[in-house]
């Protein structure tokens, strides 16, 4: 299969380069194409401006991003270095995303990968979501490093629960695109343990992309379960563990519980 | 009171410029100071990089970013654009947040005025967090416009709850550094509204902003909440509404009303 690796951090012989450099030889070694965007690498410019829009505007005095996007794509009129991008992500079965978790999300320069290529009519369209996504048979999977210790990501944790932290992540980019998403892979504080535990959560890694096809899916609600108001329909029972349906007689513990059960 | 205006957008003659002219002139009417941050007018670069550090390096050949950022606030060896943002911040009583959500988050390019601002000496150290953080004492708070209506971010919503979403930046970025957060002000899709409702979305937020002192504050667990793990100690009961504390014998339903409660 083709795989995209986008990855985000600056120094080459950091342990996320490393777990990048893990995931280019284990999937090479299996046969697969695998492409690279190293962003900083790329000096990958993060901000979404007038700037994607090299032919004529759809309307050159006011700059409405989403109408420009989807004329852009339409007239295949996106910066070259956009494109590009949307190409590779085109010929991609999967992506993965390689990062350190900065102040609870993504490095800038990755938002910034997302916020230029998923752009309105590549990657989204009205009334094309979830199993109706644009991205549609394609995996995608985070694989990030924390600075903390994985306590601090528990439900009770200070940070609060992992799955909760990168829900706008999952839910609002891979999974409402129509990406299957992968759970994620957390090395948590490399900087911080031995080098044989960091050898350890190399190994782990490779052993994690080689069982690709035996992990199951995070589960995110299909389309059909939301009402024309796009909430869940009642008497669906929300499965997410962030999302909570009052009109499904169901607590969160349950519907946790239930995330839980299907998540791990 | 000194107020700082962070601000994300492209056009100047987008609703969320209106709203940012709005905070403007309401605060500066009051009689406050305020101070704007137009990241897109000044040309904000995103990525946090070796590029912040203009003084020696506390380490040349490995770019440990916590590390130099800590060094380099110690002798006050940051690029000229950082030190001055921080200035701005350290003066500030009142900082707001306003930008349009794009993925679930902000802005790439507001993203990397938190990456790169709020860096490690300045903003956090080990230690101090939430009511001994580095900016307590300050208030923030975030003004959002959306592209889709507000029910998609009810817990029941494909969005989840609007507090969900914003999660790792009330309680990361902001509760984590100190700062007693507001809940925020959100216009919804004020792009396929009336100019009537438009201007209402603009007559409440001056609202808003003229009653301040008298809007209770969104409520995260004080430090001392959290044992050693920085897991909620036994007996606290979760009120955040996202996290969820096993060992306080609570339904995360009940922590859910509590938070409501308490934000609402």
């Amino acid at each position: 299969m083709k795989v995209l690796i986008v990855f985000a951090h600056p120094e080459p012989a950091s342990f996320s380069a490393a777990l990048k450099n893990t995931a280019v030889s284990t999937l090479t070694r299996q046969g697969h194409d695998v492409m690279v965007s190293d962003l900083y690498a790329m000096s990958w410019q993060p901000a979404l401006s007038e700037g994607d829009f090299v032919g004529e505007r759809a309307d050159a005095h006011y700059l409405d991003l989403s109408r420009e996007q989807e004329h852009a794509f339409e007239h295949n009129a996106h910066a070259a270095v956009v494109r590009q991008e949307q190409e590779k992500l085109a010929a991609a079965d999967l992506v993965l995303f390689h990062f350190p978790v900065w102040w609870f999300s993504m490095p800038a320069i990755m938002k910034g990968w997302v916020d230029r290529v998923f752009s309105r009519g590549f990657a989204y369209s009205t009334g094309r979501k979830y199993e109706s996504g644009h991205f549609k048979g394609k995996r995608a999977m985070i694989c990030l490093t924390t600075g903390t210790a994985s306590t601090l990501y528990e439900p009770s944790g200070i940070d609060g629960d992992l799955h909760a932290v990168l829900w706008p992540i999952h839910n609002g980019m891979l999974a409402y695109t129509g990406f299957t998403v992968l759970p994620p892979f957390a090395a948590w504080m490399p900087a911080r343990v031995s080098e044989e535990e960091r050898q350890c959560y190399l190994a782990d890694y490779a052993e994690r992309l080689e069982t690709l096809d035996t992990t199951d899916a995070l589960f995110f609600h299909p389309w059909d379960d939301y009402d024309q108001t796009q909430r869940l329909k009642p008497g669906v029972k929300a499965r997410s563990g962030v999302q909570w349906n009052p009109l499904a007689d169901q607590t969160r513990e349950e519907a946790a519980a239930q995330a839980k059960a299907k998540c791990q």
